[in-house]
């Protein structure tokens, strides 16, 4: 079936659909969620093998996609974040391995207490349940998003756009094949065959009461509509103002090296660097230099009074841009009084996503790390380590700002909940 | 200001007082997260203090509430909960103590990791932000929950319910004097002044994104409307369909005594049981030894067809009876065939509160506890303890239900997020 078809059905055939998934996925993540370790692992290196052997036929469905997009007259960037390579797909395959060679998560017990009266009582994690997760081009997302649920025990639902209509479909093969190898439910791996929006619609109302949470990954404008309109709990970031402070402590050296690696590694991610915040008592020289060098690496940068008297080539920033996450080459540049101003500007303009400060000073630091409340902070290190992986958990299916359950990059740790387990010998209330 | 006057206030400055109230608890929120455990510690003492010393105020507040409760002819039960009197005040006092001598929550390490390159990563614990709670007539709560929110770096906006309107401001005024003492923001434990119904539509929306999240302590209707109309997170549990399971490996006696402790101690909790499941093979006369006991101890009890054919005096039950939360001296009674049986029921129709297993099997038992997805499962214990002060938690903003953060009584550790902070030296990413 094509994508073309399928965004043909009528509106109620998609909705009935829809939920007959959730359903199916929910009974799945039951039978999941007490499934051995060993049983899950086995699911994802079959489904890595199954990549690898079948990457011919991948590319071939990739193919497809790329075709549509050239007749849609898709960005570059787009198009980029589409095609997939025989590298790439070993990426995915050896993503899938890395993921199954995580700890299991399930079962941990995080806490354990006795009571005065030998109640022996444990918080143990268990799985969320059933994740949803709706997604824009980039097919890979189809293996991390699937891999992450099945090692955390829950049931996912994806939902990829429809320019990675073909590509997503035979990657999810590989993973609903894997679990049929391995004896667990193909529906634990569930993919909307709709890339409708009145899919996305019936996920972002809870697939009737089967949906735990949902994970966009996407645009800003995905992100927004879920935020604004999902029914149940959603893991997300809409944005990244991310900022550098430069202390009057900073070693100047690291705060150059810090500050173009922060903005410019990678422009496009939601890690990179959007506000530069240097302290007026830093050294003199200073604030030149990190606007030099920002601007020798090809980054245009916009500031404020004092960050135009240090070099003439700074464009004036206006309000707006200290609320701006650029994405691009771009960084604003303010010069603050202390670093309580500097607090007090990520506090007021950030997006408590993901602040440094740079310094050689441990008190500043400290009270920088306590008093930024954002997801992630961090003390002489670019903003660019934002990233589950470099955080060591093998995967994330995405990086949250919010404050319940998750926060920061999401892996299989914060894709489980807990239960009590009370151990007794007959013991009764009094 | 009586609350006859406040609820004849037009709702247009209803809704923009709460959304004052809101925006003045997010200001306290901040300097709360930051304030050390100390200066908590010294507000709750100086809290329970005035408690103390204010108990004849308190005690004459309260009895305005009790003459309007006699006006409006409330419940007998109503008027229990409402009712203070020394010793209870008392104990209030002595909550608020036991409260600050809990170990502080904020800034716990609650992971740590290093890098290959160096970095050193910590998940450590951060306030939610503001907690909104609503609760109906018992004038502890005000205490109760404003103590576990400033423990734990929270500003709190209480909304009590119109019965205790006069006892909740009496005590909510020992509770701002007490911040105020220490140097604290009163707004950090916020009252709103309303006991209108438009005073909960506006905390039920957010007030304005203040809110972080809201806990709803009150009957079924409250607690349905909440978690249907909330427009943030909610930690709740509708109800407590409890069950108790007693094993073909049950110890007969400890099999009676738990279950009439679990049924019978206190009825109107929500942990009590509500179903006894008995497993087909179980020793003959333990069935028959288990209702009788139950009727002794003042329970009507329904049950199934063999429940009926072990005791004459056993009423017939329904589907509806599996499925209902009496909070009262009736159970229904199933006879089971399995272990995976009672396991299906309690998945069926229970309600992921807290549910029991009695058997000597301990084979049997690890499965009942792993299988069972229910926030509390015990293991020969009685289900009343399903309680944040049995649990050692000091006390209890509520139990939840749901499986995003919070999960089983909520105490302070629940009660907080985390954040991750990176200390590096330098580090970029490659």
């Amino acid at each position: 079936m094509s994508a073309a078809v399928e965004t043909l059905k009528p509106e109620a055939d998609v909705r009935a659909a829809m939920r007959a998934i959730g359903r199916s996925a929910r009974a799945a993540a039951r039978e999941l969620a007490n499934a051995p370790a060993e049983q899950k692992n086995r699911a994802l290196h079959a489904a890595a093998r199954l990549m690898r052997e079948r990457a011919a036929a991948i590319l071939s469905a990739n193919a497809l996609d790329l075709a549509e997009a050239e007749a849609k007259d898709l960005s570059p960037a787009l198009v980029d974040r589409l095609t997939l390579s025989p590298a790439r797909i070993e990426a995915i395959a050896r993503g899938l391995e890395e993921v199954a060679d995580l700890p299991d998560p399930v079962g941990r017990v995080l806490a354990t207490f006795t009571r005065p009266n030998g109640l022996v009582i444990e918080r143990v994690a268990t799985p969320l349940g059933v994740v949803g997760v709706i997604y824009e081009s980039r097919p890979n997302v189809t293996a991390d998003a699937g891999a992450l649920c099945l090692k955390s025990g829950n049931a996912v639902v994806l939902r990829g756009g429809s320019d990675s209509f073909h590509s997503s479909a035979a990657i999810h093969a590989c993973l609903a094949d894997g679990l049929k190898e391995a004896g667990l439910p193909e529906a634990a791996i569930s993919r909307a065959p709709f890339a409708s929006r009145e899919a996305v619609g019936e996920m972002l109302k809870g697939l009737d009461g089967t949906l735990d949470v949902i994970v966009p990954r996407g645009g800003k404008s995905l992100v927004d509509r879920v935020q604004r309109e999902a029914r149940v709990p959603v893991f997300a970031h809409l944005e990244g103002v991310v900022h550098v402070y430069v202390d009057r402590a900073a070693d100047p050296e690291k705060a150059v090296r810090l500050a173009v690696n922060a903005k410019m590694r990678r422009t496009g991610i939601c890690g990179a660097a959007e506000t530069l915040l240097v302290h007026r008592a830093a050294p003199p020289s200073l604030l030149a230099s990190l606007i030099g060098a920002l601007i020798e690496a090809g980054c245009a940068v916009r500031g404020d009074r004092a960050a135009r008297e240090a070099d003439p080539r700074v464009a004036p920033a206006s309000e707006e841009d200290w609320r701006t996450e650029y994405l691009d080459a771009i960084i604003a540049v303010r010069v603050v009084d202390s670093l309580e101003a500097a607090i007090e500007h990520v506090e007021t303009y950030g997006s408590h996503h993901t602040d440094c400060i740079v310094t050689e000073d441990k008190a500043a630091a400290e009270r920088f790390l306590k008093e930024v409340d954002s997801a992630i902070v961090l003390h002489n290190a670019s903003t660019q380590f934002a990233d589950g992986g470099e955080f060591g958990f093998g995967a994330e299916i995405g990086i949250a700002t919010g404050r319940m359950h998750a926060r920061g990059p999401v892996g299989v740790e914060q894709l489980c909940t807990f239960k009590y387990r009370v151990h007794g010998d007959g013991q009764v209330r009094a």
